[in-house]
């Protein structure tokens, strides 16, 4: 591939590259690029924002570059020293080992495994010792930090700062040194830290690396971030039907950022797919494509197909026909329980078979399984009730 | 001695204790209490202004404590990582050890060899490694280390200040946790890194230690706090009759701070000294006391009584007689040289012995020698000319 070629393939979902002359020069060199990409080794559960990085790690691997998949185990044998946060206890090496482990047989479902090299920081950062660590603190200034937006707005607002995070963002730019990268991949949260990346080789006289920054996928809440404690993740070690479900519930909108960032189409591929929407295809169909990908990517090809054939079923079965004629009903109290309503809109036969069929879970309202055989429903309510398979009433309370 | 006398003895000339309480709780478990001071190995060469420290810890070890010498070598191998102090290039591990010979030397004439513990801060501050030192900087919060006045100044200046120095006190404060110390003696200007000492010992634990803070000395120029860079010092490897005579340089106000904080003389007997004056003794004599005193730690005795004798001569040589009469001179032009002045003025035979008599050194202007034959009086100018040891005359050029 020429340059050209492989400049679209790394732009590609890109938020921003820096900088791209640097780039152009780097690849010129014609040799395979020392790519960096770090990762936290306290959560080792990746999802798909996860994903993001990966991909492009893999678009480089599968360009002929050096990925160099980091695993920040030095801070995380430290954890959180204040003690503030519970959720950073210190880790021990053999922690350290499995997580690690966790995550590369995560990892592998993106990256080739043959042409992966797994790094660990506490390798050099151990190497630096109490000097090595002062002078490092040297090379930057109190002010320098405190341009970080999240330092700078917790300085305003008189919230804490302890000294050792100013060190956090130099310790990751001296692992660029350490590893000589030619490029370093991250979010664009984390630019900062990136950026400090390249202060350090200069300072250490060596060609400072290329950040190639990418946009934070947008969970399946369609507002956030995804992440893991909001809970709007798909998880790459999740099961094919678990993932093709989830990627299924994403906004016809939405999908296409997941296109451009976690799916291994190129620009072309999925320009084309958006001319097929364009056209009047249901938009449906070609969020099957993403899933279908993703299952593939993260088990194999028969999973995706079995996931889409499991998928179309429960899709059909639990169709509520379009059809379906509004019912007023009208209540003696100003609630009902669920069972009775069963019997009295002519669903079941007699309420104890309405609170049996409810606590066999073969009773849904608005699609929900409603296995509470007291739940009660009030005056003004308006909803779909489905019983079994096949029988179905849209009722308004009144 | 009960606790009352040595309080008496370690709050002499003392500007404050933190907190007196705790220091009567410390003596009362009578034994030899742990007492650090700090030294920096980068400037070997003592003066009078350590020994105001020195000699707390020599009343200390007079007590029966337990002195600890530091010597900060730890940063003194690092300097100053940012190149900005050429003052303080990194010193090699042999460098610190002549430098601690040539200190241990000099401390000696204060403190008492056989009862001294010299430590090195590099035996505990390597230990901590690249961790350590990442969780000691937890301890601590960026707005805390603003607190301090010089980094407060610099900040709302927009100077810069390095990561590393918020490091340094933090630094301080955990050797005070290795040496277990009960108490550290500092500088007023060292109030918030001795605090520090007393924050980490509290987190690791440890019993606080009293921290015992002394009044900077000022210098010869009765100003400025004494140090070397400002030329206003008596070092303490200074000769007898350097040693001596600067000490009589000290104005007769300024003497009692001296007394205070470098001699060894208690409370009861600087008292004395002040009512002999009050009762008409001439404060000379009382200086010749404490020139004596200092002569006598840092030589011996009979150095002392020789510095003694040999001012005592060059005072009464280079006395300028009290009844010289102001003489009125009329020059041709608006200055004149040195040597036609002498002639003019009769106190040699010729312009050219006048020459000579500059050049060998036998002429005095205001009692300070004049070596060039070229020297230029001006109009206005008002002086005592002394030619060799008994020429006076008293001069005021028109």
């Amino acid at each position: 591939m020429d340059i050209q070629q492989q400049l679209a393939v790394i732009k590609k979902g890109v938020d921003e590259i820096l900088l791209e002359q640097e780039l152009v020069e780097k690849l010129k060199l014609n040799r395979p690029l020392r790519v960096k990409a770090g990762f936290d080794p306290t959560a080792p559960d990746l999802h798909l924002g996860h994903v993001v990085l990966l991909t492009k790690m893999r678009q480089l691997q599968d360009l002929g570059h050096h990925i160099m998949f980091l695993i920040g185990d030095f801070t995380g044998m430290i954890g959180d020293p204040t003690g503030k946060n519970a959720t950073r206890p210190p880790l021990t090496p053999e922690q350290i080992k499995i997580n690690a482990e966790t995550y590369t047989k995560q990892v592998f479902k993106v990256l080739d495994p043959n042409k992966t090299e797994i790094c660990f920081n506490s390798k050099w950062l151990n190497e630096l010792g109490a000097a090595g660590m002062l002078k490092l603190a040297a090379s930057q200034t109190v002010a320098r930090m405190l341009e970080r937006d999240d330092f700078s707005k917790r300085f305003k607002n008189n919230q804490s700062i302890s000294i050792h995070e100013f060190m956090y963002p130099l310790l990751q730019g001296y692992d660029s040194v350490a590893m000589q990268a030619d490029i370093e991949l991250g979010g664009t949260d984390q630019r900062f830290n990136l950026l400090m990346g390249r202060e350090l080789q200069k300072q250490y006289g060596q060609s400072t690396q290329v950040l190639i920054m990418l946009p934070l996928l947008v969970g399946l809440d369609g507002v956030n971030k995804m992440s893991k404690s909001l809970g709007n993740y798909i998880g790459i070690a999740e099961s094919p039907t678990e993932i093709f479900g989830k990627v299924m519930s994403v906004s016809d909108e939405l999908m296409w950022s997941y296109f451009d960032l976690v799916s291994l189409l190129n620009t072309n591929e999925i320009e084309q797919l958006k001319k097929q929407v364009q056209n009047g295809e249901n938009p449906r169909n070609i969020k099957v494509k993403l899933a279908m990908e993703l299952v593939a990517r993260f088990h194999d090809q028969s999973a995706a197909e079995m996931a889409l054939a499991d998928f179309e079923t429960k899709f059909k079965r639990n169709e509520i026909p379009s059809d379906l004629e509004l019912q007023e009903f009208a209540l003696e109290n100003t609630t009902i329980g669920l069972g009775v309503l069963l019997k009295q809109a002519g669903l079941v036969a007699s309420t104890s078979e309405g609170a049996r069929m409810i606590e066999q879970g073969g009773v849904k309202i608005d699609g929900e399984k409603v296995a509470d055989k007291n739940h009660q429903l009030a005056k003004g309510d308006t909803f779909v009730v489905q019983v079994g398979k096949r029988k179905f009433a849209k009722l308004k309370l009144n």
